[in-house]
């Protein structure tokens, strides 16, 4: 009997233990609240992840640990390595919780990105900020997420006279410069994409190395709120992605599954950023591929065979952030399902999606406008549909 | 928040807990075993299905009941309805219950059955055995599950003299006569099938009717081995045997999914029984249809829309009794699917089961073929591929 230890318990640790249930596994996850989705299906062990009774107590019930939460401290995953397998290796976590470290890794391993900056004071922002020029984003180089810990900088009023561009400076600086002793900044280029893409991809103990079909995503707020698969792209492009995340990931020595985030811009792709665990624009692999991010993350992390990732037509996740809409439209589709993570609402929460699934690109739009007009959402479901019929 | 009661805590409650977690729905399983497999993932009760204490805890505690397991006291399910929402209803359970009442309602319904006669006295035997012949079966009318409680009449030796035929009669009255009082017996002719077939089907609140295509199966002493979907017949015989399902289940005013298990002999149906639950033939639906019966049964027992059941391709679901084989085999197929029901090993016990999925039948029976031969089991998965190939 082997048990998973998965640090964080929302939804990912969630799907994560239902989908590795039929594999005979037994979970443990570990939390910070006791009110974790992931403990309605798996126990749960709550306790702070820097607290090393816990973490002791954790590692000695369980054979191998994952996580469902790229923000755990890397100095905890390194003191658990120590006692028990952990996938991904707390370097390939460190690497994804630094965005700067991230790009650096980018670059040199020929991955396109976006012009960007380590900025350690207001100085190096002026210098950046000359160089890069705006749009650009002033980000924390660690524990961001969907959006936070981040300033946008829009393009100076007065055609940038270098009084309106130091004002703009000066309000990133006043939101995030407290920031940039304690975990470092980095400035981005805002890149006028045409297209936001992801490769779910995962790696196995034994170095072998597959991929979902490419997706592509839509935010909304800074968070996703629509994914659609396969990608409708150049072939030749997506053999470029998979290539950039193969490369990633052998650079890491990756195991488990992770999504690199690119964006598109007139043909090319920069990448944006690593996610290091399953990911949110992979959920549709759980109807529309042989077998989900899920339950391959699972295979790669014990060491065993993974399984296809051959998509079974063609799907559509939608967010459902904040609150669950009726399910009721959703489930009147013949290819919907249905995914209510067990939460309770909350302002820009993820509370869990929908994935509409059918064989031709037609018949989804079709569902998907359906769908999007029998909830009033139809915001939410138009790029998919303008994508699967353009 | 809806919590789903489930009587029974085997692998059948298992897949339901694991497929109604997407939908929101928290579980409570009873079992008279604190080891029962789906406490694993579901919050288990430990008590007597005839403890009404336990009852009365287990009633105020969920919202819905149904269950995993056709052996529960019918009067505990009656007692359970007059108090909490029960699907199916125990009427219907009462009469799947009854092998007697069973196949009269199959008759009274025009769904051809084997000859039967019911068996009260010794002289009931001599009777219907010199009305039916040999080779027949002997079977009490309640309880009996997985070829417990059967006894099977051999062709008297002797070419069938009165004195032989008396011997054999003697053999099964010692057997099972004194069951024939308390739970009462039922004389069935052995019906030299040809093909055995089940229908899983499913019945909403509202009385809508669907079904999965036909199914078939192969059984080894008496338990499911291996279940082949679609099953390759007559699209006539198949709309025959879902027509049976049908009158069945209006009849029944059944409520979730249900199997109805079939011989075919010469071209034709006869009905063998119906199984008032999620269905072993019907595991395969997980991965090879839009919608798995675990899934469907809680949509209807909660008076949601069914989902599709369409197919996807070719499905073999291979059962692993006893104990559970190497999984890297199955796992190395492109469609390859594990499930292990996280049971101790026990000689005749289901432990978990496989499904191999493809898109053609070719590739499926070839798929069978490796795996079989990888795992020695070459004589569970011929009959699948010889139908495939046939």
């Amino acid at each position: 009997m082997t048990t998973v230890g998965i640090l964080g318990g929302g939804q990912l640790a969630r799907m994560l233990a239902l989908a590795g249930a039929p594999l005979g596994l037994r979970f443990l996850v570990m939390d910070t609240s006791a009110e974790a989705c992931a403990g309605q299906f798996a126990p749960l062990l709550v306790g702070d992840y820097r607290d090393e009774a816990a973490l002791a107590d954790f590692a000695a019930r369980v054979d191998v640990v994952t996580f469902d939460f790229e923000n755990v401290p890397a100095e905890s995953a390194r003191w658990l390595s120590a006692r028990v397998p952990v996938f991904p290796n707390p370097g390939a976590l460190g690497v994804a919780q630094d965005r700067l470290a991230e790009k650096m890794l980018f670059r040199e391993l020929a991955i396109p990105v976006p012009p960007f900056a380590d900025i350690a004071s207001r100085e190096d922002l002026d210098a950046a900020l000359a160089r890069i020029g705006t749009p650009c984003i002033l980000k924390t180089r660690r524990l961001g997420y969907d959006g936070k810990g981040q300033f946008r900088l829009k393009p100076a009023p007065g055609a940038g006279t270098p009084a309106a561009v130091q004002r703009v400076a000066d309000q990133a600086w006043a939101a995030l410069g407290p920031q940039a002793e304690r975990v470092g900044l980095i400035l981005e280029a805002f890149v006028p994409f045409d297209r936001e893409l992801s490769v779910v991809a995962m790696r196995g103990r034994d170095g072998s190395f597959d991929t979902w079909p490419l997706t592509e995503n839509w935010h909304v707020d800074g968070v996703l709120s629509a994914s659609l698969a396969p990608a409708r792209v150049d072939p030749a492009l997506a053999e470029t992605a998979y290539g950039h995340a193969r490369r990633l990931a052998e650079a890491l020595d990756y195991v488990g599954v992770f999504a690199l985030e690119l964006f598109c811009h007139g043909g090319e792709l920069l990448a944006n950023e690593l996610a290091p665990r399953v990911h949110n624009s992979g959920h549709w692999t759980i109807e529309g591929a042989e077998t989900s991010q899920f339950e391959n993350h699972l295979r790669a992390v014990l060491g065993l065979a993974a399984g296809a990732t051959t998509v079974r037509g063609h799907a559509c996740m939608l967010n459902w952030i904040g609150e669950l809409p009726d399910p009721a439209p959703v489930l009147a589709e013949a290819g919907g399902h249905w995914h209510d993570y067990g939460k309770s609402p909350r302002a820009g929460r993820k509370v869990g999606h929908a994935t509409l699934r059918a064989d031709t690109p037609e018949a989804l739009a079709a569902a998907l406008q359906r769908g999007g007009d029998a909830l009033g959402r139809q915001s939410q479901v138009a790029p998919a549909i303008a994508a699967l019929r353009g």
